[in-house]
């Protein structure tokens, strides 16, 4: 769909194109914001504006609107040559995967797109040079919710590739939507990776004057290049300041808001370190040092595998199919780790027939006990396999794992109860 | 399943009854405890014994293992008279669902049963009754995994049947598990309820040292008492001490931890009142005054709604049949509410068969807001509802009740879109 022939012409005659700060009067009323482009499902006479906030706004253009342009777009940025790498200094691999912590310098059109540039990814926090010689690839430019299982195992290879051509920290930009999945993966198919591989996101684009997309990435490299902890983890703010950081051991995260800067969170455990702004990393007990070894990625998943929240009214008649036709199912259930009657059978009959059942609870903090009321003690008799404090997604994702790197469903379900990548167990410390 | 041969002659010789404490040695050890019924799903050489800890522990009897009676039963507690309603009192109904709350006097036992007679269920917290005269039913006698649609509708009915009778609050014990569940479907079946319907559960059988059962139930008996708030609350603890509770809105709270005291919380709003150990009641804002109003169960319900979380390898194939037969789906998206792009086709196409699609976000904290991303505006042109900072199993259970009380999928959609029973928009206060 275009703009109507009514709003084209006002555009044309205002010479106002994409990018432009633009003023539309309708009446009394003044909106100010950069022209973005208009939109498929977007009627033919709105038109979109990136506001100051960093919101965008669709406006109705009415016959006696005006158009004004403020200011014309700046030029494009021009790529330019890599710097020499700097001796004395560590290297690390920046892969990019979009998100919008790879949105933040479209400044020609104020838009929040994940494609960039590798260049432009690493010159947007340019500090980024004074700690580490950077390589920069950008793997994907996609929106995290996006992410599929392939993105993942592509990720994973090419984490493991840089390792081994000589990278001392992999540092991956990732829409958060889907940042602790991809984390979780990552921490499954790597295993002991000689290397910290680092996700870091950014919860406001760098457009907006509360963004966090520098902070959180400059964290991210002062706590690489202390170069004291291996393993996959998740950099993002600790709270609302800019002063502190959390790094997140990346099976123990999770998403909590929709839109705060302190939105990961580690749940069951404190986080594995924090970073302060002046880059002073403090640990939660003894981490693993990193090592020369080889990084290796087993990336094989079976995607015959479900997750399911249980709640009061799941109909065993639509929610069995799903089940029975998987080849594991990780239930969310209610309290210590139950689920009604109805979808007990379910599960019974899933069991028997050697399909994997695992149970994680949907209150997210605390560990599954499904000793203590009969409810639990029948799922156990039954074979369902009960996870403790792991995390529902964690457990999908580990599923998904222990389905295609295992022999049988017995196999599958011993891994599956004992910690392979941190993902259960206490850690207790003081930061 | 009985027990063994074996085991059965050992009990009879050592006359242990059920309820009686026993000592069973195997060798050097030696487990002391109350004797448990036997589970159908033990095998026939294990006891169960209730330890001192208040879980359960199963035992494998062996040929030479030797079993002792410590202490007898106590005799079952015989049921008596109601007493007479004191003047200048307020008149409560207790309306008991079962949970560990309604499971904490078998002493005879040791078992975590969720039967319970009425006046064994008041004369458990015997200071009830200097605050109210207390009427106590027993409704169910059921773990809340286990309560159904049709649980929640003839709870709604009861309650306004005993407010209609006179009662001046309805408090409702409630297993834990699904106590916000229950409690998100009353606030809409009863809407404007004019008194305070409080459910109350604990999180520790009061077996247990630690339990909270009847603190729990006293701050909810002094919130009612205080007669100030008409509407659909769960009373339980604020924090791991026994000095504060909070009063959370029916529609707005969640377990969000399988086992600590705290372990319910309002999610994206303050509570709506705190109560003190002493019974000083604070209230966040003005609560709707109780009156004299008829209480009316609008209890219609449609099943045929599913709650879903999104996941990066969720399969349309698997979840499209799902939705496709669904007449309401709500989708716990991630960040501010998206899916990827194949999930995304699924939510358009049902769109489109006029199945409701509502959007709600798996962070729990924040607020859905479909308008900052592509992905976002595309669902909803397609016509997918973002309800806000709603949660998503009080957006599910709304969802069943909108879809049985209108005419249309677009009357449900407006419904939806609009707070009924404050289960969205913001509250500000300080408490």
């Amino acid at each position: 769909m275009v703009y109507s022939e009514m709003l084209s012409k006002k555009l044309k005659e205002a010479d106002a194109k994409e990018g432009s700060r633009i003023s539309l009067r309708n009446g009394d009323e003044e909106y100010i914001g950069r022209l973005m482009p208009h939109h498929d499902f977007s009627a033919p006479d709105i038109l979109i504006l990136k506001m100051k906030s960093g919101y965008n706004l669709g406006i109705r253009v009415l016959e006696d609107s005006v158009i004004e342009v403020i200011e014309r777009p700046s030029p494009v940025v021009v790529e330019r040559e890599e710097p020499e790498p700097r001796e004395g200094l560590p290297n690390f691999t920046l892969v990019s995967t979009g998100g919008t912590i790879a949105s933040f310098v479209d400044y020609r059109t104020g838009a929040v797109r994940p494609a960039m540039s590798a260049s432009e990814l690493v010159d947007a926090v340019p500090e980024l040079r004074e700690i580490a010689n950077i390589k920069a690839r950008v793997l994907f430019s996609i929106f995290s919710e996006n992410m599929e299982v392939s993105h993942w195992q592509e990720l994973a290879e090419v984490v493991a590739e840089e390792i081994n051509a000589g990278a001392d920290a992999i540092i991956i930009p990732h829409g958060t939507d889907t940042m602790s999945y991809t984390a979780a993966a990552l921490s499954f198919m790597l295993g002991d990776v000689p290397k910290p591989v680092v996700l870091v996101g950014a919860q406001r684009s760098s457009d907006r004057p509360s963004s966090d997309a520098s902070s959180n990435m400059m964290a991210c490299a002062r706590f690489c290049a202390e170069g004291k902890a291996a393993g996959v983890f998740v950099v993002m703010h600790e709270g609302l300041g800019d002063d502190s950081f959390s790094v997140h051991t990346g099976s123990r995260v999770r998403k909590m808001h929709t839109s705060r800067r302190d939105s990961f969170r580690s749940v069951n455990v404190p986080p594995a370190a924090t970073v302060s702004k002046e880059g002073v990393v403090k640990y939660c007990g003894e981490p693993r040092s990193p090592s020369e070894g080889e990084a290796t990625a087993r990336t094989a998943m079976d995607p015959r595998t479900v997750l399911l929240q249980y709640y009061p009214g799941m109909d065993p008649d639509v929610f069995g199919p799903v089940i029975m036709g998987s080849r594991g199912a990780v239930i969310a259930g209610t309290g210590l780790g139950h689920v009604g009657q109805p979808m007990c059978r379910v599960l019974k009959e899933a069991c028997e027939k050697g399909i994997v059942v695992v149970m994680t609870s949907q209150c997210l903090g605390g560990t599954t006990n499904m000793n203590v009321y009969d409810t639990g003690r029948d799922l156990i008799s039954a074979g369902v396999i009960s996870v403790g404090d792991m995390l529902p997604e964690v457990a999908y994702v580990k599923l998904m794992w222990v389905l295609a790197n295992s022999e049988s469903a017995h196999e599958a379900k011993r891994m599956m109860a004992e910690p392979m990548a941190n993902e259960t167990g206490n850690r207790r410390c003081v930061l």
